[in-house]
């Protein structure tokens, strides 16, 4: 057996791994490492020195967010930003989020060896609390950087959210030394910020089934959810007669599967998915026919079109079930954000990048999951890679990526990279909004 | 307005809304009369009183049942039975039970009001725990009357058995001065016992819809329950493709349906019912894929063979859907209950006696429910009639029957004496088992 150095996917992924495990976790046995928790900061020490080694300048910003700069060719010059996010779930996975700093520096130090220098810098952000995992709220860390933050919660009402041991935010961000409201100063200048790209890994099965790598993200898809519940009639299971029942949990039935015919059937609706994920039928005992179900609604589509479409032909079919079942239907909607589509000009050069590395043309797909590149679109351009993940697991410590494929990501980035300075429309400094 | 002496129906149910509240309730505002409380033991009381204003003599068993006995033309002669349950379950209804008991001294008392004895004597029997409210066992007092406490539980283990304060059954006995060993001695003797008739409300739907006031059971259904465990994989709703799911929900939802359509579908299968009444996905959260789904299943039938036939068709049904879907199924028995047939000769005269009554043939059905009679079954030939309730709910404060519907149940329970005593094959002494 001949010793070899690392590749840098390798040693990208050795990396996550090392940082899966305490001091870099909160918990023994699992990965758990929530903003701002000891964890937390231990790796933001690990992955500096990483930055500096890969020859970047490294700072934190007002909100604890992770800095490194690599300078371009003059001083002062706007930054191409990559970035993904530190935090994890609890009991998670080592890759999600992580991979995308971690592989995003390995670009710089493969720059860094060969001196090679653009005329805009490139920074690596790794921000604080994307999964919030800690404090009943996500991605604080991302708009305050996106400059959204005040938009967002003008009042700063965040300050007094609680952790599960009753530390608020601002107790949290007190022991760095930082504030709330101090946190907003932590936006950046739109003028210094020339795009933002993201590499993550897919957390679905699309890449793995087509024998793929690398897919390049179109969009953040466009989301609803609603919370149906329906009303029948309770009765005991041995004594009302089939043909006399009001049964609430057989007519979800007939809508879950409506859910799932819809959203598997729709012609050319990219990324559309749609998802009955809870579902809780009342008494729910075994002896008695459930007068009453409640249940969750997930639908999520590349383009708001496309999932409205399908919501319209869910909510019709389950009026049509209702009305033929005899059974009360209540809609209430939850949640409905927009889709945050990447920017086609960045997309573009994805592309190409995926498919000089790859040596086919690149997948295109839409994120279903939000990432911190939802909240950077506010900023900058904005465009996304993904990469395969072993059965499309995440949010779990059976997370895995194969190194090939981060080597893939690594040199699709690089590529990206020198794609980006030769297309000076988007490589130069952008004006003030 | 005349004012009027209330009609036997009318007077049952006054006193069966009488026995609602405090002191028959143990609770306020809600019915609640568990087996040996307070409010158990001022109901015996209450309908003691009623059954002495009938006629009756009043004892209570070793059991703490109350019996009411009104002699026949000769002492010690053999009795016809009547019965039900005095306690509730909790936030019960006023009928369930009670209405059988209180609606056969409506019964007797007509007789003592004109003199009209019978070769047989007619007692009536009020048994204290067929709701198993109290303790987590169910039918002991008719267990012990019918004989088969000792076979059910040889080592009276039962007795440990403790209700939500703690206090066991054994404790719970000697405040009334009995034991539970002693509860076995409250068995009676076949030849004592001529016959078990039970009046209940139907708590199910199928006399009201079709308009009658009464209805002549068959039988009580044969049972079995299942318990069933789905495992596909969970995901990210966002990001599993729909073609690529194995959602343990969606199959799930079929299997509710195949349940349905079995029961809705079988021809000639009286009293055929089945229920999915628990389901609960795993992790049962709004952004997941649900990997487990673990749901019960409750078939009842006339016949152990109607049962069968349509469990298997459900089983069938559930595997084809699993494997389709990639699912793996798990199939777990709960329980096995075989029917308990009415006795045919009995069946026969409860059926000329509705006849009598209401003018038109008697509706014959099956009881879904298990009741006293099941048990009482192991003792004598066993018949129940069947009173139409409101909606079909029970086991609910809402729980309602007509009082003209009790006048004609007090009148055919008492064409039903009448014709039984027209029976000698029937209402001579038994032999000895």
């Amino acid at each position: 057996m001949v010793s070899r150095d690392p590749s840098p996917g390798e040693r990208a992924v050795a990396r996550c791994n090392q940082l899966g495990v305490p001091p870099f976790s909160d918990e023994t046995g699992l990965l758990y490492r929530p903003w701002l928790g000891p964890g937390f900061v231990a790796t933001v020490e690990a992955v500096a020195q990483w930055m500096r080694e890969a020859g970047m300048s490294v700072r934190e910003d007002a909100a604890a967010n992770l800095i490194g700069r690599y300078e371009g060719t003059t001083p002062d010059a706007p930054a191409l930003l990559f970035g993904s996010h530190l935090d994890s779930v609890r009991d998670g996975g080592r890759y999600d989020g992580m991979l995308g700093v971690i592989a995003a520096i390995e670009v710089v130090a493969g720059f860094h060896a060969h001196g090679e220098r653009f005329p805009f810098a490139i920074e690596i952000i790794g921000f604080g609390d994307e999964e919030g995992s800690r404090f009943p709220v996500t991605m604080l860390t991302t708009r305050a950087v996106a400059g959204v933050l005040e938009e967002h919660d003008p009042n700063a009402a965040f300050a007094e959210l609680c952790d599960a041991n009753g530390i608020n935010v601002q107790q949290a961000l007190a022991g760095m030394g930082l504030t709330p409201r101090g946190m907003m100063t932590a936006r950046r200048r739109r003028e210094d910020v020339l795009a933002y790209v993201e590499a993550h890994i897919e957390q679905g099965p699309v890449l793995e089934a087509e024998g793929r790598a690398l897919g390049v993200v179109s969009g953040i898809a466009a989301q609803r959810r609603f919370e149906i519940r329906l009303h029948g009639q309770a009765g005991h299971a041995g004594t009302m007669a089939m043909s006399l029942r009001r049964d609430a949990l057989t007519a979800a039935s007939e809508m879950v599967l409506a859910v799932d015919r819809v959203a598997s059937e729709a012609q050319g609706a990219e990324g559309l998915v749609a998802t009955v994920g809870s579902l809780r039928p009342w008494p729910g005992v075994v002896n008695v026919v459930p007068g009453d179900v409640t249940f969750t609604l997930d639908v999520r589509a590349g383009t708001e079109r496309q999932r409205d479409d399908a919501v319209e032909a869910i909510i019709t079919a389950m009026g049509d079930i209702a009305a033929r079942r005899s059974i009360e239907l209540d809609l209430i909607p939850r949640e409905n954000l927009a889709a945050t589509p990447c920017d086609s000009r960045l997309l573009g050069l994805m592309e190409r990048a995926v498919a000089q590395v790859t040596g086919q043309s690149a997948r295109v797909l839409v994120s279903g999951a939000g990432h911190d590149a939802m909240i950077m679109a506010r900023l900058a351009p904005m465009v996304m890679l993904f990469i395969r993940c072993e059965k499309g697991i995440s949010h779990n410590p059976a997370e895995a990526v194969l190194p090939a494929d981060v080597d893939d990501t690594i040199a699709a980035l690089t590529a990206f990279v020198r794609l980006f300075a030769g297309n000076p429309e988007l490589s130069q400094r952008r004006n003030p909004a």
